[in-house]
């Protein structure tokens, strides 16, 4: 009928720390592999369907591929919970993509993401805010992103589809960071490479993309709509910075699913730094509760986006 | 700057009763003088800043336009609260612009309601859900909105800006249900028969006008910001039926102001009727503060739209 | 594949003289049968697939809903083209249902026209630019537009979709003067009352419905793609005045049909009448065959639209 | 007034070879010296009023950045037509800053294109569709394209800015390939790096870019609208290959400018290729005249975006 939706149960996906912010900026992003494992497994327990892991070195919290890391802190936290474990393939921009795949083509998770596209990706502005910084890498590496570049050429993507997807058989969240990466993922799908159900993550608010205006949450959702029709994919949002929540509430009210995570955000609310993951996860649950919308369970999870099953991994 | 800009505070309005849904709908919905006090002053002690007012008949709820019983609760209102009293034109669908207009030339409030634009507006589909009705007037009224217009021509508009309006001082909450009502509302700015700021009531969900969908409020948002500026409108969301608390989260997102009330939505959550119109208040108040928003008081309220103030009226 | 998309052919519509404009406005306007048959049939030889079709009286040029004037051109035109004749059951704004179906009832023809809601429409504010009128009853028929509304309400559609649809086999050009009106059609495509292909025709420009900027025409596009499928339904598109030519060119770019002639627009170019409706038809064709777009023959429209043929029909 | 608007002389520009397309494409693509400034001057002769140009090598029609190949044709253009010289900072994916800079920093140009943000750029599915190339750069140069990065970081358009716009008082073209790039557009603006009027090319196909999807067009309309506001920019129209003619109409309606040439399609109507740019500006121009649209001559031009004159320029 035409006009009845149903709205499915919301994944809350869960990124954990990232590469973008540094140390100096929030005291409580997960740096070490024990942080980050329990701020993953509380976040998993407050409600988070998968989680989203990259990793640092612990001596000063710089973001690192090395698979070592991963290996102290991804099988502690699948002990922990049965939450989906997702790898990312981003890494960060000054990584090379062998560097970037080393970890994932070892562990073969249920999900990865993909970006799907080249970019510029920059916090540089925030560089102006901090007067101190608690490691002398930080300065460099938050100014320098001014003139990086986020790789990901056509052939990378197809390279990534290949070794992970089809190898692995681990499923993506493709994340795009505007609108012609939408088409990117198209040109895949009409190419063969790609068959669904698709996982969109949608991304507002970082500078070098689609900006954080809640216009372009439509704008996505529309474009999506008509490249793969309404039931070829799922929707999901995530909002950077101070526009994580209502982005993401806004998305829910659309039918999509929300990430969180200090990765895209530092912040609970207004002025205040979240002091761990599950807060945000915790917060997004209340506001989607008040919504009358139910929360995915890990397994829910798997089905709706079709993942081969945590034992399926080699972690 | 062309990428930043500010929330302001959010104004709740509460529409008290209407004159859509019968007593058989909701034992909660409020009929007498007294049910009406009684929810309006609670709302407006919840946070509503404006009050949006129907009267009824209190022998069997059926709604009325007679100034009599608007005298019987305005007043009360006005001494228990300082919230912004806003009489509808809009009265029902079954009458005479005479009727409709009575009790606010009466009152010469400091805000009416003013539909802009002639239209089916039924809910006609949901007499086929009700198989005992309280009282007999109740099912020939839902079922004959089937054939009935809700009348507002260009003149009856036109009539209702000059008589209230100019004669009286009072402002609008133009209620908007469908595009081309924004056009209407151009069209009568255009001949400088109305002068912002503008409170633009946009509605989804009535059937007969703008459906519920999300994108809607964008649709809504951009060609209000094509037509009048960003600057030169107020936004607000009305959400019909179970629509209300996704769409008036969106809207409040997207900028924009609430309204909530009994006579839109008879339902607290999902499958869950509402006690009372300040449930709904504590409700959008509840997400609004998780969102970091600030509710506006009765006198910001006054301020942001430009009101002539509470003691400038006639009741 | 996702980013692939065909154009069909695009069917050309033509309506000839409608009920909106009166004689004073243009000398070219068809008022009598001779006129009305020979406009129609030089539109049909210029490229119109679909005629569609209002009468008026020959004394004063005064819409008119008499079968017997219809029946002074319909036959005629019939017998000197093959294109669809389409006949209006709008009529006129001042016309009871019954008058607007007299004719239709008794020609059963392949196609009628359904006007989707009801609302304002009018075009009284033209009425200032003309100091002297040819006949009497312009002026007040153009200045009490202000004044009237355009009834369609949901029991008088589902009606005409028995009586003339089930009943006749005759297929509707939906009218959509409004995105509420995509909504309303929804609502009987819901309710089994409308079945397939929807040829639905979006208007601009009428002051009382949507308005004439182009991004309406993706708006109503997105609406209609969601609502019913990309493959659900034919777009056309019907430009009021001077944005005729612009937006049916844009239209067609969309993949979208077009809809042409006096009833729509007296002009030709920016100042300049035009001299007759197939001066209109040779314009957009020129235009769209600069932008490689073929144009539909009747048989072709015909098979697009599903029609019951050219002999199936009472006249 | 909130619902009129005027529509501006239609600025064309001409972008006659530019890089991406290969002499095995079309013999019609101008690669020498003679070939570039003789279709430059017969596209001025046309209507246009801005050339956009790249240089090829003379030996086998490579993309190059050499001045003394720009110093060949450049004058030349300059004395036979008063057209606006806009000189490319894009050159070609291979090659760097540096070369791309060397002619404009030598020319100080009146205008200048500037990408707004590093993207995939690609026609490498082009390739499987040629079995004889005429030189051998062409099949690595075209397949290539599928793993290389056209590069403008933060920090590039930042130097051009200062270099070419500050130094030598050149504006730009601001080619704007997706939604974000808007964004970053507004960043500078923001930054106070750039001062209006903007004139923004927007761009459609290009694989790695927004798609040609026609609603795209009122997607970057309406973003551009909220950033910089409707008369903070001029809106121009780059649709590539075939649906170069049918969204450079669309993008007129809808009150913008249009790009033509060789650079962007080879095309002159359906599986047509175009003898030259000037057939190219000649259908176009017809199209804009149907629709009662009126050319802007270069000194228009030159009004219309605040250029310095064409004597202020070191060529
Ligand atoms: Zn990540
Ligand atoms: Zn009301
Ligand atoms: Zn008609
Ligand atoms: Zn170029």
């Amino acid at each position: 009928m035409a006009t009845t939706t149903t709205q499915d149960k919301v994944i809350i996906s869960c990124a954990v720390t990232g590469s973008v912010h540094t140390p100096t900026m929030s005291e409580h992003l997960a740096l070490t592999p024990d942080q980050i494992a329990e701020q993953a497994i509380e976040a998993a327990e407050a409600g988070a369907a998968i989680l989203h892991l990259h990793a640092r070195d612990p001596k000063d919290g710089r973001p690192s591929a090395d698979p070592k890391i991963f290996d102290a802190f991804v099988p502690r936290i699948r002990d922990a919970t049965d939450a989906v474990i997702n790898i990312t393939t981003g890494g960060s921009t000054r990584m090379t993509l062998e560097e970037r795949l080393a970890y994932p083509l070892q562990a073969k998770p249920e999900m990865c993401s993909l970006n799907m596209g080249s970019m510029n990706f920059s916090i540089h502005p925030a560089a102006r805010r901090i007067a101190e910084w608690k490691h002398e890498w930080e300065k460099p590496y938050v100014e320098g992103m001014e003139d990086l570049i986020f790789r990901n050429t056509f052939r990378d993507i197809k390279h990534i589809l290949k070794v992970l997807g089809d190898d692995c058989g681990t499923r993506f969240e493709f994340e795009c960071y505007d609108v012609g990466h939408l088409y990117n993922l198209a040109h895949f799908v009409d190419e063969g490479l790609i068959k669904g159900p698709l996982f969109i993550q949608s991304i507002y608010g970082i500078l070098g993309g689609l900006g954080p205006d809640p216009e372009n949450l439509v704008v996505m959702r529309t474009t999506a709509d008509r490249l793969f029709g309404r039931d070829g994919y799922r929707f999901s949002i995530l909002g950077a910075g101070r526009h994580q929540m209502p982005l993401l509430t806004m998305g829910a009210v659309m039918g999509g699913n929300v990430r969180v995570g200090l990765e895209d955000s530092l912040y609970l609310a207004k002025g205040q730094l979240a002091k761990s993951c599950a807060e945000q996860v915790r917060k997004i649950r209340r506001i989607l509760e008040e919504l009358s919308l139910e929360i995915a369970t890990p397994d829910e999870a798997r089905a709706m986006l079709g993942l081969k099953g945590r034992d399926a991994v080699a972690f």
